[in-house]
């Protein structure tokens, strides 16, 4: 996967603000290039000012008269589009599609297209795409700002390219040790004394106390540094229950 | 997965106009449910035009006076966050922290905090989360505009609740049933005999022709219509060549 070798192509924008917050989603995610067909106004302030620290994005932003110049040079060519065109061509959502992009884009040059604010792409320019995408919305607001449908379809391909190193599990990159089961026996045993010696356990009728404490200790799955504060607890805990007489003192 | 249990928390807005992008991300997503802490402004002109049909979600936000308040109602509260805390905090990217809370939402009210434009969320504020959320981001530009970060969480959770219906291959929704192997072979058939009766296919040394074409159709599937349509040419470019006349005649 190579994220240098796919552009994003935004066909006739209408607002200027838009084409900025298009750069900085896109800089934010990794991607640098973007083709501009016939866009009302550009260069302009308030793209500038909406693209943030994504200037540069603006600046090697590349000006075209036509789609079909935007993408002469490209072997696979991805087309925004709503769902339910007269005649269906193929086609992905964002997340199967950026599968097939990063696998392009090891060889080849690829575009994703997207229309204009208010009309999207026209039927001849979704013929000159190989694939079309589609991002599912709810059905009560199915108009996506166009910076958003750019930002959803560039984090698509940032997971791609991050797959291995993002955490599978939530405490995957913990800073400490998780107990072993032979420590939380140890801790167990010590709560259940020490409930014991506050006289709040009861050893006539334990009831389902430690059951539900093993429960509750058992889920949270302790790290070796937290089972040593509640060990440290537990003993300063005992410190102050009186100790009964031993014989002959 | 219920997404009416599922509710966006913003934590002092600066700009008016993300609350309205917010609000527009969410609905368009289908989320309605936003919360909002101190915002700096608030109803603002900018916040509605940004909502554009989204004004309804603008309209039943609730305003809250710290984040405490905002989420004390909710058994699952998510934190957005950058990498790295001092103490690492349960941490997940946007796709696996949408399963849990799409699995929490069934049950549960659950809230996704996002923090300052400019700071995100204080340690204090981020120790009130059960899980921490991070977006992956380019190194070169990590800060992603708050309207951005919200798009993605809400199109991940949009992709859960969708996950049934979307395409899992690009001619899943397709108008036409594609050619069974036994058509394929008589259009083969008809194309080559094509080839050798206009002269650009020599019997004598057909080369590897028709090994490429076979490969070329075979590579993408041709539907039923395709086929008749490209028979009906084959067949219109066969009248055009001289019959040898038949003995007899």
């Amino acid at each position: 996967m190579n994220l240098d070798n796919i552009r994003i192509v935004l066909v006739n924008t209408s607002h200027p603000g838009n084409i900025g917050a298009v750069a900085r989603a896109m800089k934010n995610m990794g991607l640098k290039n973007l083709y501009l067909v016939e866009p009302r106004q550009f260069p302009d302030e308030q793209a500038q000012w909406r693209a943030a620290a994504a200037s540069d994005v603006l600046d090697r932003a590349v000006l075209s008269s036509s789609l079909a110049e935007a993408v002469a040079d490209c072997q696979f060519v991805v087309g925004t589009s709503a769902r339910g065109r007269r005649i269906p061509w193929p086609l992905l959502d964002p997340r199967h599609c950026a599968q097939r992009m990063a696998e392009a884009s090891s060889r080849e040059q690829v575009a994703v297209v997207f229309g204009r604010e208010d009309r999207g792409l026209t039927n001849d320019e979704l013929q000159l795409c190989n694939l079309h995408l589609n991002i599912p919305t709810s059905a009560d607001y199915s108009s996506l700002n166009l910076a958003m449908a750019v930002q959803i379809v560039c984090y698509e391909l940032r997971m791609l390219l991050e797959a291995d190193t993002l955490p599978q599990r939530e405490d995957e990159q913990w800073d400490t040790p998780f107990s072993s089961s032979e420590n939380m026996e140890r801790f167990y045993q010590h709560l259940e004394q020490t409930l014991v010696d506050i006289e709040f356990l009861d050893p006539a009728a334990p009831r389902q106390l430690m059951s539900r404490l093993r429960r509750l200790y058992g889920r949270v799955r302790l790290d070796e540094m937290e089972l040593n504060i509640l060990r440290g607890i537990l003993t300063e805990t005992q410190k102050f229950v009186p100790r009964p007489v031993a014989e002959g003192e």
